[in-house]
């Protein structure tokens, strides 16, 4: 079905591992060591495969196969519509956004409609902050936008009443065509949103059953405003079935992708690492690390185990940018405590190259600049700021992308998405659900008054009851 | 000089603080017992700021009579301009960033000229990836585009390069009159900037002598191009003001702000929470948590303390947004380990309000939301998860800002610094300098082959000789 080792994806751990210059690095027999618990995983997750809780991988040739119908609708709304907004929060926004940002042009809504080849404008309207809701509208015609509703339930909250002020906004400005302006993404059988879409006759892509918000780029979530932006969501699909494979194939920690990232994970975390940088130098990828960021977070920040023991267990992703935040975090990564380690994402190569002019009048400190170009300066800076982690102890590694194309974020997307599953049976957990989120949601419900949660809001009402407060006295 | 406690910030802190739903909370003695240490900090701060390392607090009053020349350039520039591009990063673009994204409108860069009161579009490029620059130029004229560089010495690598192609670019495009199209934010009296600067008649402005980058948010370097958006600088200014006054004149823990979340940060951290999360409920608020995180992580992650002793310690800043990461890293802050305390911002009020339309039709579990308001959800959810953090025993509090204005930002920016600053105290370590930026700025040097860095180019060669890399063998 797909084309095979296409572009290459590297994995560097160099910097994890002992040696001279990194003594307090993992001892190549501490990952063979861990090599009976990566088989154990390995078969779980293969149980899980069969039984639905690994669709993200168990479903990649079936999302082949609704392309067609994806790409014949993205193609008709492209011409119709100027812009796309996806009405979600969580995984519904994180992945479409991250993949756009990587793979289409830096400042995208601002190009003519002729540079985005007459794509609509891309916007992921992923809060409820009133203001930002209004000021949207303020920039959008409605009568040329398409609005993409996704959750799977429908019982969303943010999602359902961005939905409603939405479908009430357009019926008032475009009458009975108001339907056409709304594309639903949802459960195939059951959810809130799905009896709404067949009475009002919306278009409506299903999300398969078996995969949470956080492992759903590669469906219809994803892949409708991919193709949409004009992506080419075969070579995304290409990319992640190619690392699919590789992973299901590959049988141990040195050569497997997953394992060898899990493991590494789970070996620093049990010498207290309790932080995960993720640190691409590549600006296209900057949003990749909140997609990340939640992938890792709510996957494994778990309070019980399998056998429901309280483990209250996790690492804690923080997003960081190479070059940028070299002045402004990687103070911290070198000479604060030894509790985190970075994960940097490089390209082999930039789209683009841009040369820096030679000034022979320059002050020597800046002469060097001249003649050499931007992304040697950013290379450089990347393996600066792994050496100076390096002498000071701390454990790094990279993931090397051939490109910034659709094949590659496929692999990324699929090697992070097997990475965290591998790092959830290490430590035992399930990675696929997320318990914590529900109190939340009942408090928010209590606090809205919805019926059948008064005990909830007098609960809430109670605590804090103890005010500490500051307020200016002056 | 300014008006005083026209919009009040509070502090609720109630979170942080034991009680019957919080048992492993601070107890009031706690902070009490750091009275005395805190006086130290007092006494130490006013000696630094006497001594010229504290004038982001002891400048303002000097600022403000800067005024009146800042904005008559930016009124000037603002009717020739379209566009307005910082050339910076570190401080010099995370101030900048988060004040225009704070006080202007979400998508400003998208409005037409009339909506943003003809003031020109504004963009920070805080980075070196070619690509990102070569996009940036294809969405701007040149000739109607005014480039801020902004470096206090002139040897910022990543930012001297922009200025060369930009200048580079401008001389091809503008001829002569490329210099009206540069105005240059720097030293004073030295730097590798100010020569360039005089020699070809670039419009300048002044970095005073002791702000260090993280700090200089309301020097030019920030008030400049908040004045060329048209936002209100008198009134950051006053905000700014009324704070650092309300700061300097309370004496104890209990009503002074910086000294309360300074305490609160500190006790936290010595029981082992090594992580801050800063977690606004508004969207505007964004951009503010990638400055926060930058004054946190830079200023207080030092390896050695002031007595010169190795301490390596830090917290790790991290950056959330409510609520769309209450579906992303909500479920960790509560299920997973009890390392972070989370500082959430929300507002008294916000500027636009959103009514949720009502519909009879609607299931149950949705039905609540119809004839509420956007932000009674969005109020509601910040509660509810204030609520579940307490009954999992996780630490938190709440700035409170009347409303998102350029006062109440002014006073954000001030009790942040002033909070770091007194952390730096509490930690005994100096919070105004970053040595471990050093080591990766001459590992840059060399492998950009500056003259007299050949020997650390062969360390850097040397290290990682013994190779760890995975690469797909299919």
């Amino acid at each position: 079905m797909m084309s095979l080792n296409k572009s290459k994806l590297t994995i560097d751990y160099t910097g994890m591992m002992h040696s001279d210059q990194n003594p307090k690095g993992l001892l190549k027999k501490e990952l063979q060591g861990l090599q009976p618990l990566l088989d154990k995983a390995e078969a779980a997750l293969a149980v899980l495969r069969e039984t639905g809780k690994l669709d993200f991988s168990k479903l990649l040739p079936e999302m082949q196969t609704q392309l067609p119908e994806i790409k014949a609708y993205a193609d008709q709304v492209a011409s119709r519509f100027e812009n796309f907004v996806v009405l979600g929060i969580g995984g519904s926004a994180l992945g479409p956004l991250a993949v756009q940002q990587a793979l289409k042009h830096y400042y995208y809504n601002e190009l003519t409609a002729e540079n985005r080849s007459y794509r609509p404008r891309f916007y992921v309207l992923d809060n409820i902050d009133p203001v930002r809701f209004q000021e949207l509208c303020q920039v959008l015609d409605p009568g040329k936008t398409l609005f993409n509703v996704i959750s799977k339930s429908g019982n969303t909250a943010e999602t359902m009443a961005q939905f409603l002020i939405v479908r009430d906004n357009l019926r008032r400005l475009c009458g009975e065509s108001y339907a056409e302006h709304i594309v639903v993404t949802t459960d195939q059988e059951k959810g809130n949103l799905l009896p709404i879409a067949l009475k009002e006759g919306f278009k409506r892509f299903v999300i398969p059953r078996g995969i949470g918000g956080r492992f759903s780029e590669l469906t219809p979530v994803g892949l409708l405003a991919a193709a949409i932006c004009g992506i080419d969501v075969e070579e995304l699909l290409a990319g992640a079935w190619e690392m699919d494979q590789w992973i299901r194939e590959a049988r141990d920690v040195f050569t497997n992708p997953a394992q060898l990232k899990a493991a590494l994970a789970y070996l620093s975390w049990q010498k207290g690492k309790n932080i995960s940088v993720f640190m691409p130098y590549v600006d296209g990828l900057k949003t990749m690390a909140d997609w990340y960021a939640q992938l890792w977070a709510e996957s494994l920040g778990k309070r019980r185990n399998r056998g429901g023991e309280v483990v209250s267990l996790g690492q804690t992703p923080v997003k960081a940018l190479g070059v940028t935040d070299q002045h402004s975090q990687v103070q911290l990564y070198t000479e604060g405590p030894d509790d985190k380690t970075v994960t940097f994402v490089t390209l082999d190569k930039f789209k683009f190259s841009q040369e820096i002019p030679i000034d022979r009048d320059l002050p020597e400190d800046i002469q060097f600049l001249g003649g050499r170009t931007l992304e040697e300066l950013l290379f450089a800076e990347q393996k600066a700021t792994e050496y100076a982690l390096t002498l000071a102890g701390r454990q790094h590694q990279k993931i090397i992308l051939s490109a910034l194309n659709a094949h590659a974020v496929g692999q990324l997307l699929l090697l992070l998405e097997w990475e965290t599953a591998y790092m959830g049976e290490l430590l035992n957990i399930n990675a696929f659900d997320q318990p914590g989120v529900e109190e939340g949601k009942n408090g928010t419900y209590a606090l809205m008054g919805r019926a059948g949660y008064e005990r909830k809001k007098q609960d809430i009402e109670k605590y804090g009851q103890e005010k500490y407060v500051l307020t200016p006295t002056m």
